[in-house]
């Protein structure tokens, strides 16, 4: 009899702080699995913001909410332990929608299960540069920021995981990049790591002050946090810019919705076209974003630092530091 | 020696009504025309909520503010009585953006100024089915709210100009559309004369609430006032709907932005594009336009009423009647 530890969503989450107050680490003996499931020994668990809603009672997000007493759900990489699926055997190493637990059981297909390359150096990038949010900066980039080479992309959260991807998406398809990241030390990263042509501190700079010193205004904003952010890049738009919605963190712990933006006037004046996208939409093309991504992490030119926590039960702690933005890259547990 | 008489602009208007406070009508002795430029003998002046924005001293809207002293300036139908400019011949029956005034000076390339149809039964269509409000209901339905047959199309201010001419654009392209208006007798218009196949009272009614039983969700919204109605909208919008925003009425009158819709975050949840557009951009493509409209005129599918006001001293009566929302169909002065 294998033993399983799981976190489990008992209340409702006020803010992004305490977690512990909501979640409860239990344990429990596995059960035989169902038709059809799959069990994963999990390796690595992918720590993403937009789960935070899953934890709100809400029901007008992307999902319904997670029932209270439920397993706390979230991207795991691992290798298959036990399968009733023949097209996931054991040991093949997979990625998909399991839970925050070192033995996550699903079904393939509610789960976006899949094969990954077993061959990379570093499995990690399964949840960097080949992964969701890699395929989300992608997406955002490309197609609904619609990026042109020659023109300005901003991009909010740009230290972080979805963040830090899209800066590099957007400098190699030929866009000069601002990023938009709180301290100094992200503003270090997206200087000498990423390549971006300009950084801006939000904590301590005036955000629109320097964004209006962008010759011709921001073609294209790739916008993480909505909010205060948001409102700074609207006025500074070039007419007929793209703004790719990917994320409204600052509304995430919030019970009611996040106001809009202030300045949602300019999307008028400015002829603006704003496009919230949600990745799970894009999951089937995955196969045809790799290629591209794969090639600019064998040339160096799509990378991610990890910001790695260590231990199932260090969970809460890691999933605090990134929706506070203490991580730099992208946060993953280590089981 | 020929007299103008023209309303000029004296002080920035707070709020829509009692114009008479910050313009004044005055008269002036006619200058000779200048190289290039031509004079109308004005017949018509439309009255476009647009216009508000230039009587305002905010420096972020499509255009700078127009200089306290200056005439009014406005959308004009009438022949052309001095010329110097070949292309302009007198007796020409033109459109173009004048001055609120009996003779409009301006130079055509910086007017818009074009020859329109002579022939056509009621000059008036030239402010109506073939005018700039059907050009911005066409492109707005079709291309920004890219409507298509079987779809719900939602249209705020259904019963003004611009709206009374959306819901006709999109009944004609097969889509289901609700008019969205303020009134009984405006909604009876919607259901009786443009065939809509619902009609809210937003004076009376719950927009949000009606607009919840609509099978399948909104998939495209010509928005021409923002705030509430907008609010109401997006929470009930089928996922990846097209919100075209053509006009923010709601907000001219202020001398700060109006705040963003409350349900922002819709756009993300929903994955929804929501996109403004600015017709004077689309006055090159005209001619395009143009066969499908005239042809849907004279087949009696793309109808205007026209709410006409006599006298160049009551523009401002017309021009508040519209602003507030007392005229069905298209404000017009006839001089």
């Amino acid at each position: 009899m294998t033993t399983c530890h799981y976190w489990r969503l008992d209340r409702h989450p006020h803010g992004n702080t305490d977690f512990s107050q909501y979640l409860t680490l239990c344990e429990e003996v596995l059960a035989p699995l169902g038709d059809g499931e799959v069990r994963i020994a999990v390796d690595y668990l992918s720590m993403d913001a937009g789960t935070r809603m899953w934890m709100s009672p809400r029901t007008d997000g992307y999902q319904p909410p997670l029932p209270l007493g439920s397993k706390m759900v979230g991207l795991c990489l691992g290798r298959v332990c036990e399968t009733r699926d023949p097209a996931f055997p054991e040991g093949a190493l997979v990625r998909g929608f399991g839970q925050w637990a070192d033995y996550a059981t699903l079904t393939p297909s509610l789960a976006g299960l899949e094969i990954v390359d077993d061959t990379i150096a570093d499995p990690r990038q399964h949840f960097g540069a080949l992964g969701m949010n890699a395929w989300t900066a992608y997406v955002g980039v490309r197609e609904v920021a619609a990026v042109k080479p020659g023109e300005w992309l901003a991009v909010s959260a740009a230290a972080g995981a979805t963040g830090s991807l899209a800066c590099q998406v957007g400098r190699n398809l030929g866009a000069k990049v601002v990023g938009i990241a709180g301290g100094p030390d992200k503003c270090r990263y997206l200087l000498e790591e990423l390549g971006c042509d300009m950084a801006i501190d939000y904590r301590s700079e005036d955000v629109e002050g320097r964004l209006a010193t962008v010759e011709g205004g921001i073609n294209a904003f790739f916008d993480n946090v909505g909010g205060p952010i948001l409102d700074a890049v609207l006025p500074n738009m070039a007419h007929y810019g793209r703004v790719a919605i990917c994320g409204l963190v600052a509304g995430y712990d919030n019970d009611a919705p996040m106001p809009g933006p202030a300045r949602f006037d300019q999307i008028l004046m400015r002829r603006l076209r704003v496009e919230g996208f949600f990745i799970p939409d894009f999951l089937e093309r995955g196969a045809e974003f790799m290629p591209q991504l794969r090639q600019w992490m064998d040339e160096g030119k799509l990378s991610t630092r990890f910001d790695e926590t260590q231990g199932l039960e260090h969970v809460l702690v890691a999933y605090e530091r990134m929706l506070t933005g203490k991580n730099i890259g992208k946060a993953i547990v280590k089981l």
